[in-house]
């Protein structure tokens, strides 16, 4: 006699966003990482689905570690005319299935903001791992949703005195920078990409941008650079040249920047080759991988895997337990 | 200021059930098929995910039709060790979007159901445009879900007298032929996939096979196959020269062939080549395009699209508002 399916929790966005504050972060999404690059886990290529009238974009995540118990499929898009109907561009949810019978345990109504929060704790880790040894100021590129909760994740683990914004909207990276003043932070606007580049030792880039913003001679010795924003093959926010020349690049997966990212692109323009970048999770474990000395000059090329999805969602859904 | 997103109303199995019977699924799926064939839905290709302890297997099947205004994701999954701690073996979901701005409209709790459905009626709509003009005979191989709804759906288009069935293990194959007996029809089990292949005019294959079943030369002039198990690259029924030298191949969806189906493994051995197939949706809209005469062998090879799962998910979704 068969049993009826068990019935999926299905957590709310404001359930998620209360239980967050219990979850150590940044531990959830390094044990991810660490997994992913020790082969631990089976993560399938990046699912994408493209609309034209109005302009969207989804993309499907899914996989998971062959020691957890769970499956995920994450779900996120962007529909960039939605603002302009009231409506948040970001919409999307994860679901979480028990690996050992396929049976959907978890629906996270979470609407694209744990998408948002594990990309930037996974800059944020980034960062961490190999900006130089005194950052005085945080440039960042870009003013919305991830470009705030960069600077959120960011100061939870590196010292700045100041963060200096530049976004293709002045009047936004202005209301950034108020926004991060009244949370305590010290931020000022730039209207100059070189600026930002030559005056700040970390920097990290959380724009659409579909043509490189930051050039290669702007970028001093010693600088990091977290790169976010390119997660679609057309996606560009730094010149290949400096992802060629610089001293390392360390990728969250290797096997997606085949496909996107700032790598991709050097790669399409064979300044590259495979097998020059290291993996994230491979330096999260052995930083002896990581930077040398206070003059290299590194990024960090983000895509998003899957394997956040499945930490984070994992971490609520054994926290509502 | 922005709004809330709406919340998606979440449909049980039950409910989906009860609302069935008020949908046309012919029409619904047939409508699916032509637009897909007329180049009028983006479907990228199937996700696909595997495990090995226990194995299970998941499909994301995921698109839209550019004038429909939602958009779908249909995550089926098989997990055969299931049955042995009392659960079904497949598993699963649908999700409808709102193609104007991404946000969640329908969470389709199916469990595996509107997979199920989807796919008989599309074997039973291939019949009926492709069988030949009297069927004494249905036969069907296999003896799980699948082989009794497609035995349900092709009775509501087809008259035939008898099915005959064929299964690796006897005893299911019986149990199918009484719950068939049950419901009115008139079933007989053999032992023999030559016997069913020689005797009956209409066959449809349901199983999970990785190697041929049915032999070209069991085949008789004017038959008809409908061949729904092969959804996987390694998945096989027919034998590829019987695929190659039929009259007459019809795919659900030239794309997949590429990768899945009786097609696929024709093209892997050089029997058969790329534009050889006609596709379902234009058989459907342009019937000459069909059967000439019943002296010909004809095979339909679905491979399963989300076109279907698109229709099917918005037609309960519809109905229920």
């Amino acid at each position: 006699m068969l049993q009826p399916a068990s019935t999926p929790i299905s957590i709310s966005l404001d359930t998620i966003q209360s239980l967050l504050p219990q979850i150590d972060v940044f531990d959830t999404i390094r044990q991810g990482f660490i997994a992913y690059s020790k082969g631990e886990a089976v993560i399938p290529p990046v699912g994408e689905l493209l609309f034209d009238q109005p302009p969207g974009e989804v993309h499907i995540k899914y996989g998971y570690i062959k020691t957890a118990p769970y499956y995920v499929i994450k779900i996120a898009s962007g529909f960039y005319d939605n603002p302009k109907q009231g409506l948040p561009s970001s919409q999307g949810l994860n679901l979480l299935f028990d690996k050992a019978n396929g049976q959907l345990r978890a629906i996270l109504l979470d609407q694209g903001f744990l998408t948002d929060v594990r990309t930037a704790v996974a800059g944020a880790i980034s960062s961490k791992a190999l900006a130089p040894s005194q950052v005085n100021s945080l440039g960042i590129l870009g003013a919305g949703t991830q470009a705030f909760l960069q600077w959120e994740y960011h100061r939870q683990l590196i010292d700045f005195q100041e963060v200096v914004i530049w976004n293709r909207s002045p009047e936004k990276a202005t209301a950034l920078a108020e926004k991060i003043q009244k949370k305590g932070g010290r931020a000022r606007v730039t209207n100059s990409v070189e600026e930002l580049a030559r005056h700040t030792q970390l920097i990290v880039t959380t724009t659409p941008a579909t043509s490189p913003l930051i050039q290669k001679d702007w970028i001093q010795a010693g600088t990091h650079i977290t790169a976010v924003g390119a997660d679609m093959p057309h996606k560009i926010e730094l010149e290949p040249e400096l992802v060629a020349e610089a001293d390392l690049v360390v990728v969250d997966s290797i096997s997606q920047t085949k496909r996107q990212g700032e790598w991709s692109q050097a790669l399409r323009e064979n300044l590259v080759q495979d097998g020059q970048a290291v993996e994230l999770g491979s330096v999260l474990e052995n930083p002896k991988l990581g930077r040398q000395n206070d003059q290299q000059i590194t990024i960090a090329d983000l895509t998003g895997v899957a394997v956040q999805d499945l930490m984070i969602s994992q971490a609520i859904f054994e926290n509502i337990q």
